[in-house]
């Protein structure tokens, strides 16, 4: 694919760390061309380099440094907007953009329940795409929303779904360890966790509950009739920079031995031909002390989740550790993917 | 009591973690007096002050400083011994003197699951303590072991046990975030955890499992029948200094209100006495983000276990968030506490 | 001294985390009483403990919890006000409340260097505290501004104030490793320091450099001529939690021994009767991987400096580490330490 | 170059943090290809893959996974040989090789100040190389022994060579603040530097003190004379992962302005062609708060060192802050750096 034949996107909520993420993988994306920025009113008007702190271990893209930054009320020329913006203002903001006829594809938690709106992991569930086509925008003029799942629900609905695919699942109970870089920037004061556990995580326990049912779940003429299984969480932010370490266990209702949960572990994700997808969907370590943040966090260029310690559970019937990358695969990365997703099944062209 | 109404003890592994704790704590017990130390043929012949590579915070104690190390072979005047030893080399020299009529209080894993050595926790479990009267020295001169539970286990038990004795437990699953203290010195290398998460500590979720059932259990004729109920563990090390946290989850016998297991929380625990009980066993905070390390490793000096977040489960009836101080509370308090009790219920006296 | 013998004094910025640890401070104090409580307009009105949020590892003071918060337009009844106003609004509310009257003693950076406002840590400096006596405010009313240094300029100053006061300084070289807390709260974002150092803290090099001079100065008609030396600084925040550490160079003006300096630095510190200067000023420490901030910021209840490692240095004379609790002995407690001070000398009579 | 064309070397010390670090870069090198490993008698016989506790955060090579270990008595058939052995074998064992003809690239410390041993770091002192034609080995069987410097001294010598080539050097203090993972594997115990800063590391601040001077000397009939100005470090190890940070002043011989510097510092180093050498050799980062570990720790995929925050000192000359990653730039990297100039001069040929 030639420079010129790329698509234009935007970035909104650019100035932010999803923002930024978004920004740094787009940036060399063969596939999208960031052609439009947008933030808040204060940075309007200023080029990206002149005004974002920039956070990204890698550069500021060359060909986005000198974009000047547009706001919500600013009309956009690209068809597609990979969407960062704060909960506080992504509401409204993205219906108004899907009434305009763009594309959403959105980070944000707003939207994520409504009934119309997919909630897609592509390797799980690229089938929900297809409810988009019930937004009252879609019919008017082809514009729709469309949500990945919270970081740490990512993590547990992609360590989980070969069990859930093969076997169905009963219940599910998820402990997570959550990085820093989920609370944004400047998010966490290092005063609260430097050499510290905090034991909440304020929505995050009823996101990981309530997403997972929807993910897994049939799509059908309201919308998407949740999963029949029931999730419980807990969720800690830990001094660990990049990636979200779950300890699950659960149940399945047809009963499973250990060498066939890892075949459908090793089995059970189709090659996708997107982009963005890394070779593994998710990787089994057998090694008795992984996953880990430090070890595991770029596996697959950061789109891999990393499982282990798959054994047996006195409670429910099997325990493991998962882990990925919550910035990338659980935030960024999964936009991108969500975008590719939608190009390829032809969204685009209506 | 007069200093010289004090009762001689000797701290056995004396120079590793555990027993610089003890040190710590016995410097300036009322009841006690350290007469004695012992450690590896290394350090032998040594003034303390000399060989310890003293890693507590506060100065090693003026009355121990210039006391001669021995070794575990050489005899011992003090009755009660304290026991610190790495266990390498914990169960063989722990039993030889409890043969030679000594009190062996022990920290160590090797003795806990013996049948007449009880695992105590004194505000739980003081009357297992008669059992030390089925072992064989105790029979024949009046030594015998006594142990305290792992670190882990001992906040878990202490957070669930007002819930077992009110209502009686059925499933408790717990995820674990413990500190590097737990590791002892040198212990958990930098490289392993800074801004990292180890999913695995050997032998930590078996020890767990299988301990509480112990601590729970009933005294009969041939020693302890575990409690009857299931315990699930998942183990995890995080970069926190001191202080375990555990995400627990538990269902009960008979079905409680969160003011039923409140009041069970605030009330359940029995008044013993003891010198380093704290005012309150159990603290329940309500605050939504706590407890933490960083805030309430100190609670109590350390002996107090902190709980929060008690809500409802989906899978188990209540989840919960517990917190204690491994060093003190979940290894060297714990033992001068047993010892205490090992006091005040006579058995000095034989 | 009877509880109502204490002296009332007022909290300005009582919410912050210079004025938490102040409160933290003069909630035990023997001479001052908590009366009055300022914040800014947002938390006036407000009970303490319903607005404040403590990070402070004990609890709230029992006797301030109930403060009702005042603003810094409300009139005080305190005489002496503790100030930890931001330098934002410091500047002008401390003048204006030294105009009404008040002793202002400032932990502020605003004030320290206007001419006739000493700079003062007590075992240094005493005698500075005469030039108040040429404020306007005083002259006026007997009301004045009293400062203390910045953080990290107070640990430098107590631990080259022997080598000034025996032999005389030449040449100061200094380069800091700072803690977090010293950002106050949120202050240092986690994301920027966990694992990571910043080689830069606004304005700070250039406050060791004006302030250690002015702290070593000699008084004068028109207030305070700086000492004659140089100073050279460079600071840098490093993930530690609290206390500064300070590699430092210098050259004194008399050639010095090593043991000469020792001998100043064990005996250089007059005992000044004061409350909370501690038992040892400056405490060598002669191990060769210390000073420390895990292990030695409880020192002297955190109003001990600890020095080591002296040694000599080829290009100045002599290097040496030094270290200090940036919050008490670095803030709040050399306010304090001020505050008793100014009641010694007799300036509450006027 | 073909696969079949590439160097064949070996790998001393290679399950140790400096060997896996080697086996990594060279795992993926143009030039080179590992042929044989060495380790300690335990490790002898046993593959590499199942012998290594794997630290780096790229997986083993695929064509290094099953060579088998060999021991430093077992005959090697590879012509360079790069050491990363342990200090107290690295003496003998080097020499030992030297002298049965092998070319010994040595990151340890125990050769480096040998008369005809070459302290290396090539794009500074690569005529320097010429005198290991001095080496006895060398005469009889063109065997010979390379080092490069310590860690540390890499990073500040590569900082200052640009003012020490342009304008001469005169007087240079450096601090440093150094990484655990210059502590090696276990290495530094969390215990004693998680959130802490450890004011010493041993025999550092003489190896900077002395192999500056080295590394700036100039070639004679009796070795490298040392250059003539005075160096004066203090070490300090703090809690980040890689990378070593230097607080640096320096006065120069001809003095010169910051802009005069600064141009020395762009246009100084010489492209040399070698494989390993980055772009940019020293990037100046013009940001007030850079350089900093988590940013620029992989600026020229490790090998590139990153300086800032040039200023006046007020006492020498100038003041900035030097950062690189000390186990690429600083020890393996460097290593490897130093074979390329090897084999680029012609010393394999002999």
């Amino acid at each position: 694919m030639k420079e010129n034949d790329k698509i234009d996107v935007a970035v909104l909520g650019c100035t932010g760390a999803v923002g930024q993420k978004l920004v740094s993988l787009l940036g060399k994306h063969p596939q999208f061309n960031i052609r439009e920025l947008v933030a808040s009113d204060r940075s309007a008007g200023k080029t990206y380099s002149g005004r974002v702190n920039w956070k990204e271990p890698l550069p500021v893209p060359e060909n986005v440094k000198d974009i000047v930054i547009k706001t919500v009320s600013d009309p956009l020329e690209s068809r597609i907007l990979f969407s960062g913006l704060d909960a506080s203002v992504a509401g409204e903001a993205e219906s108004a953009y899907a009434e305009k006829g763009h594309i959403v594809v959105s980070n944000s938690r707003n939207h994520r329940m409504d009934a119309f709106v997919p909630l897609i992991i592509p390797e799980i569930n690229a089938s929900h795409l297809a409810i988009v086509k019930k937004q009252e925008s879609y019919v008017k003029n082809g514009g729709f929303i469309v949500t990945n799942p919270n970081c740490s629900t990512i993590v547990l609905a992609l360590a989980v779904y070969p069990a859930f695919a093969r076997f169905g699942l009963d219940k599910v109970m998820a402990v997570t360890m959550q990085a820093i870089s989920g609370g944004g920037y400047p998010g966490v004061p290092s005063m609260d966790i430097l050499g510290n556990v905090i034991p909440y995580i304020g929505g995050e326990e009823e996101k990981i509950e309530r997403e997972l049912a929807k993910i897994f779940g049939t799509v059908g003429e309201d919308g998407i009739t949740p999963g029949d299984f029931i999730v419980s969480a807990a969720c800690n932010r830990v001094p660990v920079r990049d990636g979200h370490t779950v300890c699950v266990s659960f149940s399945t209702r047809k009963k499973a031995g250990r060498e066939e949960l890892l075949d459908a572990i090793e089995h059970c994700y189709p090659a996708l031909g997107l982009y963005s997808s890394p070779e593994k969907v998710l990787e089994y370590n057998p090694s008795e002390d992984r996953p880990q943040p430090l070890m595991d966090v770029n596996a697959g260029k950061g789109m891999t989740v990393t499982a282990g310690r798959l054994r047996p559970c006195g409670i429910l019937d099997w325990k493991m550790t998962a882990f990925g990358h919550n910035t990338v695969r659980g935030a960024a990365g999964a936009a991108v993917l969500n975008a590719e997703l939608i190009v390829k099944q032809g969204f685009l062209k209506k």
